[in-house]
C-alpha cells in the first residue's frame, strides 16, 4: 500500500505542528536486528489498551491507529502511525499498561521486540535511549494537541483540523488545489473527531457548499488550503469567545 | 516549604495512576554539574508556553505548575511539579516551542541548563538520554490522562478526581481519615478542572454535605478515601452512559 510514503518535509515536526501525525526519528539498526517479524491483518490489535504487554513493535510497513475505548465501548481514534516507528515502548519503560491501544488498519508488518530484549538494549545502547527520548517527545507533543483539541474545540473546528492535517500529510497538487491521497470517510473523520457520523456528514456538506472542501471521484480535495486554514481559525473556541 | 516531601510510595508511577503528578527518575549528576542556579518568585514563569526557550530547568526545590493559556487569556493549570525534575527538555529535543508553560507557585529554586549544553550532554551521556526517555514517558502518561479527563469527564468527576489525586499525593492519616497537607482552594481546584469557581464551590458544598469531604481548620480532608473513589466512579461519563 502507498501509505507511509514521504510527502516531502511538510509533515515533519518542526515545520508543521500536528496533533494526528508524528514522525519517528531514524530507527536504530540495533532494533531491527533483534525484532521478529509478524504480520497483522486489518482490524487486529498490535497492543491492547490498558493491558500489560510482552514487548513493543517496530512498524515496518502498514497503517496503525492509536485507539482509545471508552468504558462503554465507544471507539475514539488518536494518533496515526503511517511511517516506521516504535509503538508500545512507553508501557515497557514505565512497566505499566498504557491507556492507548494500537490497531492495524491495513495489512501491517511489524517487528516484535520482547520486553527483556528491549529494556536490555535501552540500558546498553545510547543510540536507542536517544531515539526513544526523541520519539516519546514527539508523541507527547501530538497527544497533548490531540486531547486538548477534543476537549476545547467545537466539532466544526475538529473536522476542519482533521481535513487540514490529512491534506498536509497526504496532499498532492491537483488543479491548483490539494488532493488528499488517503481514503478518508465520514466515519473515519467522526472517529478521529470523537463526533457523531451524522454531524460530520452535515459539517462536510456545509464545507462543500462553502467551496472549502471538494469530493473528486472517490477522494477529498481542498481547493484552497490557506482559505480552509483561515476558516478553521474562525471556528476555534478562543476566536468565538473574543467576538 | 514542605511541598515535595515524599509521602511514601503512594504517588510513584506504577502504584497509583496520576494525571496531575508524575515522578521524575533520579536526575543524573551530570545535569547538576552544568546547571546555573536561579530563583523564581511566586507567579513568575520559568518557561513561557508557545515560546522558543534558551534552555531547560532542573527544579531543585519549590512548586511549579504547567499552565496553558487559551488565546483569550483563560488560564488552565496542568501538571504539578513538586519534586525534583526537568522542565522544558521536550522543547529543546524537538527544537520547537511546546504549548505548555511552567509557572512557579511558591519561591522556587532551579538550575538553568543552556540549550547547547543540554543537547551536547544528551548526545554524549547515556545516563541522561535514558533519564530523559523515562521522564518524558511519565509526563506523556500524565498529559494523556489530564487532557482526556478534561474532554471526557463531567465537572463533578474532575473535582473529585483532583481531590483524590491530592489526597494520594499529600494525604496524611488523621482521625481515621486522610488530611490533605496542601493549601487547596476552590480557585485552584477550578483552575485544574478548567471549571468555574462558583461551580466548584457548589460542588464542594455538595461533597461536604454527603460527608465525602471535610474542611478541618484550613485544609481539606477526605474521611473515607475508598468511599470518595467509589462515588467518583459513579460520576464518570462512561458510568452514566451505561445506566
Amino acid at each position: 500500500m502507498g501509505f507511509g510514503q514521504a510527502q516531502g518535509e511538510r509533515g515533519i515536526m518542526g515545520t508543521h505542528f500536528s496533533s494526528l501525525f508524528f514522525d519517528s526519528p531514524p530507527v536504530p539498526r540495533s532494533i531491527r536486528a533483534i525484532g521478529e517479524e509478524k504480520e497483522f491483518p486489518p482490524g487486529s490489535m498490535l497492543v491492547e489498551n490498558n493491558a500489560p504487554i510482552e514487548g513493543c513493535y517496530y512498524i515496518v510497513e502498514g497503517l496503525v491507529f492509536a485507539v482509545d475505548f471508552t468504558r462503554n465501548g465507544e471507539k475514539v481514534l488518536g494518533l496515526v502511525i503511517d511511517r516506521d516507528a516504535l509503538v508500545g515502548e512507553t508501557s515497557l519503560l514505565l512497566d505499566m499498561p498504557f491507556p492507548m491501544g494500537f490497531q492495524a488498519q491495513i495489512k501491517t508488518r511489524a517487528l516484535f521486540i520482547p520486553k527483556a530484549d528491549f529494556l536490555d538494549l535501552f540500558h546498553r545502547d545510547k543510540e536507542l535511549s536517544q531515539y526513544v527520548a526523541l520519539l516519546v517527545a514527539r508523541k507527547m507533543f501530538a497527544v497533548k494537541g490531540f486531547y486538548s483539541n477534543l476537549g476545547k474545540e467545537p466539532v466544526v473546528w475538529r473536522v476542519c483540523n482533521i481535513i487540514l492535517e490529512f491534506s498536509h500529510r497526504y496532499g498532492k497538487d491537483f488543479e491548483g488545489g490539494t488532493l488528499i491521497a488517503f481514503p478518508l470517510s465520514h466515519q473515519l473523520i467522526a472517529d478521529f473527531a470523537n463526533a457523531n457520523r451524522v454531524t460530520v456528514t452535515k459539517c462536510m456538506q456545509s464545507l462543500t457548499k462553502k467551496g472549502l472542501v471538494r469530493r473528486i471521484n472517490n477522494v477529498y480535495g481542498v481547493p484552497d488550503v490557506p482559505r480552509l486554514e483561515a476558516y478553521t481559525k474562525t471556528q476555534a473556541s478562543s476566536y468565538r469567545n473574543t467576538l
